[in-house]
Formats: structure tokens, sequence, C-alpha cells
């Protein structure tokens, strides 16, 4: 076997070979086109000045910057990804869920009041104040938040997520914001509230504030 | 190796041996006891009567009765379970999560207006309107539901999860219902509502509903 | 990251980029094609009237229909897929494998006797009568059947197995009806008969019956 | 973390700890006692004299001697094992499946002729004349079988599979020599026979030859 | 199935019931002692002031501090852990494999100078300088090290890893430090020098320096 | 679904079907191609006289023949490969590690000492003498070797480790003998001896002796 019929530096857990790959047709896996093992360098695992700056937060006083997949593609099928979260004071990165990834962050700058909710039967709201270097963890596909509970001073943390495309899940904006929005019927009984509640919550619906 | 010696039944991916259990310490996979596979029997594999009588519907107008790892014991290791799901008229599966399974659904009688809700940065609400017999699919850790419109007959349906315990996370329940409460402060924000609003939310919560 | 270069909704495990697609190449993920998100609909996770209706049984008095990942794209690395199993008076499912899932199943109508066998050292034979509404499992890769023991009322059997593509081996036609046959001697010693009997049993081949 | 806490060499996917571990109540994952790591030793990951005797062959022509977890500890949780295959003149392996393993086979000593059946809508048998030194694979849950065809002399394989526990279900002992038999009723359907002939082939069953 | 029977929260991929948990025999997943959910709470997802604080670096100028599943209970099955490492100045986290895991590194302090090492075949090094906020991949089971250049001031990167329980083999320590020694004839010739030259290697085995 | 549709013998964890592969764009699964399946035969599960001969070994004194999905594209997604290792008399196959795989080894001629190392914190040698038939396991991404004792009869080994493309990466090579090579401030330090030292290593680079 040539070397250079080989993709293992690409391959956690699949087998690669480039000898049917040509110009018009280059290799693939998980749709990220591989290259010859010889052409790789360490750019393909790289990310430049990618969380060291602090960044303008949303409406809901929150940033989050992912490095993921679609950033490295060294990370095709490796199955992890990392994030930058700036708060601003009081701010937030509002309860929502990851699909396809757990969850682990720790604080660099400041406080945060983090918490998660468990599955049905319980619903129990397992919440923590952190303060710098504290390390929390968010199960897969739980829902989640954390809050920057000081009104003059901005928070940082550094998350991992147990995915290379974990994807998330804002649930105000999933629920309320969805495009077209959901049937306020369906929700208003969902809420058990009336109808007016819920176009009302539909009607905050503002421009995605997440990874 | 003694026939006695292995649990192969139970074991899609585990091996298993039992020579080391004892009365006093008796074998887990999972946590489950795992049993000599010599005293295995179908019952291990089977739940009586246990989808087919309609059933008395919730608050939101349904009932799910999921028959999973704790029903049957033997769906330990393997990945899968099955539902029915009773829907009063006008009555709904409201906006849940499974942070651990994709669910396939079929309608049994009636009809069901689901949907489910796509990741950040587009949440596109995707639905369909299901009659007999159709076919619908929700991917792991997406936020769906089901409605059935009809406001003078029940619906009934039947699903599958890939996963022998794959949890739900009705969002009203964990966003408003949790106990402890989340904080008003946050979920304001995070909703971009009055806190009176979310209050008011809070106050509807009601009997856990789902599986 | 711009919203159209995520295929989040496709991809339980994988990530994926589209910005290398182009119209002369397509994106797949197991050789899908896999669409822009912004082009995704609910139809990609839909199946229309596909396990309503009895359907004509073959010779052996069963008719399996599957709705897989080839009957519904968005099932494409979801693991799971459904099937309605049809039963005639006398009817049965023959027995047969799935070398990649388990199978869970529920009845609709009529009765089922069905069984599997475990793994060598033990071979043994776990059956059940199973009525409307029981459930029971049959483990990946284990021999199992469904039999309708009622003369004159047909049976209906709801049934999820744990693979996008579970694929079925139907154990008559594996090893007395394929193409080209097994040789005689192979066989006749395997089943400690003479080659007569093997011959005669090839010579009962039919056409494919089974999912 | 003391050194004493952690099982690292005996866990590929899963993090263990003995702390909690005491004399009534041994650690275990996947059912074995797991021991501290300072305690291991190299006898965990060995067996003696395991593969290279000839060894006296079934009623078919064949033996298997499968080293899997039950016989290294050590396998635990890393998915691979190991088998010697002898077959007399004439001997074969008879058509059997692995349920949670794919085989691949080198021959050491004579030749094999080796073949597997594809799964339903093709049921293509595909086979082979295997000399010394070829390799050759069986695609996990497929039908296949290995026949010595040589009328003087014995032949040898060894074999490898990805489980530690790959289980094996011998076709014919399986449907014709279950305990208790599978009614006739229904096999005599399934194989398009008279009852007679299915009791004449279970008649035909003899003690277990097979892994 | 009572809300007590279930532990959701701790189970990412296994379904576990406690019915059969007594006082002498508790509940374990992986080794773990599993709670009741209703008592399970934030503590055990949580571990304080634990990457905050420059620590002392070993003989080679680095310090680990990994927070695995050994300091968070709650990480028990879900695959993620994260990390601090300090470097002094000239300082490195000397060239090592994590056998179950990819590492994704931030650089918080300092410059990092990184490289690993691909498989046999082309053995190429990939490296790079890393500034403050830059990212780097290292993916799973290839060796790699970090060295600080500066030789005036310390570095701190934060990583996390793709496993609850990565481990780490520092190569110096395994290839000459082992506990027995590793035999000089062996190595002498693997490392194609004389037998002095490894004796010399062997004698500068020092304390353990690495998660 | 048309039996030309599917891939099932090909896909043991994948669902694939074929009608959009065009002569134009073929199918690809893990970046192979894959064939329709009425095209696919016994040769995609074939290597001709591939572990048969004693082969010249290189200058450490061993030769590893790796038969991987490299060879035969029909273990693609399968999971495991095969090798026989030739040893000269008191040659080996040096310290390596396998990224991606766990070996399972039995000795055909002669005698081996083999042995790993466990992870940090024990860095446990642990080691044995094997004779022929004798077996022996050597866990995912440990350091480990085998040595032939003998000066005058060579030995020979067959191997089965858990991946379609394990990888391997030989201690030696990738840490003296990358290209480029690691810088020798780096590795003085890391091995805790002169620049000089690290200098005479390098200069015995020779050329890759390893799958």
């Amino acid at each position: 076997m040539a070397s250079s019929s080989s993709f293992i530096i690409l391959a956690a857990l699949l087998a690669l070979v480039s000898w049917q790959a040509t110009a018009s047709d280059p290799m693939r896996v998980n749709g990220f086109v591989c290259k010859n093992p010889m052409e790789v360098n360490a750019d393909d695992f790289f990310k430049a000045a990618a969380l060291d700056k602090p960044r303008v937060t949303n409406k809901v006083g929150s940033n989050v910057t992912l490095i993921n997949v679609m950033q490295i593609a060294g990370l095709n099928t490796l199955g992890i990804s990392m994030a930058r979260i700036d708060y601003a004071p009081l701010g937030q990165n509002p309860p929502h869920t990851h699909p396809r990834a757990t969850e682990i962050l720790t604080v660099l700058e400041g406080t945060l009041y983090v918490g998660f909710v468990t599955s049905n039967q319980e619903n129990r709201f397992l919440s923590k104040m952190l303060n710098k270097g504290d390390v929390f963890v968010f199960p897969v596909g739980l829902i989640h938040f954390q809050f920057n509970p000081n009104p003059y001073k901005p928070a940082v943390a550094i998350a991992a997520l147990s995915s290379q495309n974990p994807g998330a899940i804002t649930i105000a904006n999933a629920v309320f914001g969805s495009k077209p929005p959901i049937s306020d019927d369906v929700l208003a009984k969902a809420f058990q509230v009336e109808k007016n509640t819920i176009d009302y919550l539909q009607a905050q619906f503002w421009e995605n504030n997440h990874y």
C-alpha cells in the first residue's frame, strides 16, 4: 500500500483510500473534501485567534463562538468541539439544548449561575453558582443555561462539546420564533395559557443569538 | 466454556459471564439483574396488553404509553423501545424532545398535525398533516409535537424510538414547571418578556403528562 | 458559519458542510444526496399511506411493508425503521434474522404465535402466544418468526427495528434458495440428511417473500 | 487521582474507578470482576496453548476453538476475539451466522471452499476456493460456511471476529434442533415441504458442534 | 414507572433501573455508584476551583490538571473531559498519546509551539506556533506535544478530550521508565543504538509528570 | 425498493442506495466506490496468497503484512483486519501503538517475548513469553512490542485488529525519525538527556519497517 493511499490522520473510525479520487470527483468523508495525506498540513487542524477576544453580545447578553468541524476540517470524525462564551453584565446564554453533545464548561472570568433540568417524571432543576476555575457538566440533550448575575462585570467561559457538530436549540427561539411560527392553538394548549399570551411571546422573537 | 456461562441473548454489544455471580451479588448489566441463560424465558421479552387500550388523556389531551427497558428487561443493551399515544379530540402531545432517540411514528386512527423545529441558524418549523397509515420521523433531540385537529374524534399513533430509554423533556414542564422553578429573572430575559408573564406561565404548571 | 452551511437536521452523528457541493457533484452521506438545509422540507421525513392497508400475502401467508431509509431519506444516520406485517389465516413470517437490528413488535389485529432461538450452546426456543396489544422483542441477529394460528382470521402487527436499514435473511430462502444454489454436498452434511432430501428442499424455492 | 483508582487498561471505552469496590461487592464491567490495576498482570491478557493443537472434529467434521472474553478477561470492552478451526477431510463448519461480529479468516493448512449468502431481495451466494494463505471476509450477520473438499487431508484456519463475544447460530441446530423443537407446522410451511420431511430433519439433531 | 426508578441524567446511552438495588449492593454503571435521581444534586456535575490556579510544574516544566469522571461522577457515560495545562518558561508537555481521545486545545496565556506526528508510512511531523486564542486539534492516538518557547514567561492552555477517561501515555516514561523496565536488548535494537545509550536513557526516568 | 438498490452486504452500519449513482459520480462510503450489489462478487471479500509466505525482514528483524480495507474493499465499515508477522532470529516488531484498534495475536512458529506498558500513573510493563499456540491481547492505544528471543530460529504470528484501518505508530520512527524532525530542544528535555544524545538517536532513523 502506497503511503499516499491512506488518510489515517483524518480517520478516527473510518478507513479511507484515495486512489479513486480524481480532480473532478474529490474524496469526501461526511461531506468533507479529504486531502491526500501528503498534502495535509497543520493548518487543517488549526484556527487562528479564535477564542481570545471579547465579542459584542446579543439581546440577551451573550455571544457564543463555536469552533467545530466547519471551522477546523481536521475535526472530521473526531467527535469534539470547543467554544468561548462571552456574557454581558446580567447577560445569559438562554435555556437551550445540544441534540448531539454533552457540554463541559469552565469559568475564565467573573461568575456564572448555571443549571439544567432533568427529564420528565422529575423535571428537577439543578443549579450552581460558578466562580472562576469552577467546572460544570451539562448532560446531552438536557435544557440548560448560564447567567451572569453581576450587574457591573462581564463573564467569560470556555466550553467543550462531545461532538464535532453538537448543534444547539435555543428554546425560546425554536418554540416562539420558528419560521414559520408554530400554530398558537398548539402552543396555547401546550403552555396552558391564552392565545394572546402566545402571540405576545411570539412577537418577541429576535435574531438568533446562539451557536 | 459451559453453556451456563454466557448471556448471549441479553448482550447485543457486551460480553457477560456469570461464574462470578453469587446469590448475594447478582450479575448486572446497566444495572439490570441478568439471568443465567438457562433461566431466561419468553416473559423476559414480553409485555402483555401493553398497547391496545385507549387511555384517559391528560390536561393537554394526550397519553403516552411507553414500553422501554423498564417494562421489558430483555431490551437491555438493544437500543429500541415502542409507544402508543392516545389523543383526545383537539388533544396534543406537546412540544418535547428525546435526548437520546430519534422517533418514527405512524397513525392508527384519526388524523394528526405534526412538526419539528430544526436547530439554530434556521429554526425552521417543518410540519405535516398525517392521516391513517402515514409515517413521520422526528430526528434525535429536536423539539417536536403531535396535535389532533379533529374536534370530535380521538386519534391514536404507534411510535418507536431508537433507545431502550429515550427519555423525554416536555418543554413547557421543564422550562416553566421545574422543581424548583427556574428564576423568573433568567426566563424573563430569555423569552424577552416581563417577569409577570413568566410568573403567569409558571403558575400554569401541571402534573407531568408525558413519557 | 452561514446557515446554509450545515445539515444539522440530517446529521445525528456526522457533521456535514455543503459549500464544496456543486451541481455536478452533490453532497452525500452514506450515499444519499444531502440537501441544503434551506431546501429540506417535511416530505423528506414523511411517507404517505404507508402502513394502513391490508396487503396481499405471499406463499407462506405474510407480507412485510418496511419503511426504511430508502423510503424516507430523512432517516439517514438515525438508526431506526418501521414495518407493518400482514398475516393470512395460518400465515407466517417465516424464520429469519436481521443482521443489523433488534426488532420490537406489537399486535394490532388477531393473534400471533412468535418465537426466537438463542445462540449455540443453548439453542433454546423461546415462544409466546401474542394477543392484540401485546409487545415482544426479538434480539439482534437471532432467528425468529411469527405465525398466525387462526385458521379463519388474518392478523396484523407493527414492528420497529433498530437500524435505518436492518436487512433481513429468510433462512429457507438463503439456505435452500440462494442464487446460485449452495452445493447439496455441503447442505446434506450440514443437515445430516441424504442429498435427495436437500435437492427436494431446494426445489421448493420460491420468490422472495420478505423484507 | 490515585493510581489505584483507574482501570485504564481494561477500559477501551468506559471509565472505571475502584474506590467504591469492597471485598463483598467486587467491581464489575459487563459482569466481569475488574481488578485494581496494580493487581492486573500479563495473565489477564493471555491464554496458553490455545490454538496450536489439532482437535477431534464433530459429526460434520469440524471443531472451532474460540478465544473470547470468557477465556481472556482482558478482552472485556475491547471488541475482538480469535479462533482456530479444524476441518476433517470433507469436513465442514456448517452454515451459521454471528449475530454480533464480522469474521476474517485465513487458511493455515489445506484448502477450503467457503461462501456466504447476501440478504433478501438478492440472496446471492458468493463462494471461493481458498488455499493456504488466502484471506476471506464474512460480513456481520450473514449465513456462511467453510468446507474442506479434500477427501484425504484435514484443513486448518485461523479466524478473527469483531466482538469479544461474537456468538454463533448454527442454522441446522437452531432451526431443526432447538430445545424445545419449533412446531413442525411452522417449519413445514416455512420450508414448503410436508411435515414428515421436517420431522425427519428434526430427528437428525445432534450435539452442538460449533462455537 | 416510578420517578425513582430511572437514572436518566446519568445515562446518556444506557438505561438503568434501581429497584433491584439494595443497601448492600448499590447500583453501578461503569463501576460508579449511581444515585437515585431524587438524590442526585448539582454537586454531582460540579468541581470547585479546578482550573483557575497556576500550578507548580514538573521537571519538564508542565503540569496537567485533568477533570475527568474521577473528579466529576456525573460525567459517567458522557464521553468528555477537560484540562488546564500550565507551562513554565521553556517548559513542555512532552510527547504523549491519549489512547481513547482526540484533544482540542486553546491558549489562554503566552505562546505554545505544538505538533503531532502522523501514523507510519508518513510519520509526518505537523507543527504550529500558537498564540493566545488560537485553537489546535490532536487526533486520537497520535503522538503530540506542546512546548513553551518563551524563556521568560509561563503559558497556560485549556484542553478538552473526547472521553470521560482519555488516558495518557507519556512516551519517555512508558518506553524508558516503565516498571519493570523494558529489556535494553529490545530497546537497543528498536532505537538502533548501543545498549549503553538505552541504559543512559532509562536512568533518566523521573516521577510521572502527566495526566 | 428494487433489489439493485441496496448495498446491504457492504453496509454493516450504514444504509446505502445506488439509484443516484452515475458513471460520472460513483457511489462512495468512507471513500470507497460501492458497487451495485448485483455486481459485487466474492473477490471483493478475498485476497489471494496474502499471509502464507515468509517475508524478508527489515533492519529490526520483522515484517508485518497487514490485510485491511485497502487490500479487501469488502471490509469497508466492518471493523476488523488481519496480519501476518515474520520475525528473524532475535528480530522484533518494535514498540508501537495502534491508534484505532486492539490487537489479538497467536504464535504460529517459534517463540515470542511480548509486552505492553499501561497508561500514566502506573506505566506498568506487563510481559509474557509466548509459545506456539499461545494467545495474547494488546489493548487499544497502548505501547507494545514482540521480540523473537531465539538466536537461531525465525518466528511467525497471526494477529487480528479491531479496525478495518487500525493504523500503527512505531515509537522510534515517529519520535526520532519524523519528517521533518522534531526539534532536539524539545526531545532533549522530554527524554531528560543532552541534545547530542537526541541528535545521535535521530541519526539512526531508517526506512519505515512497520504496518
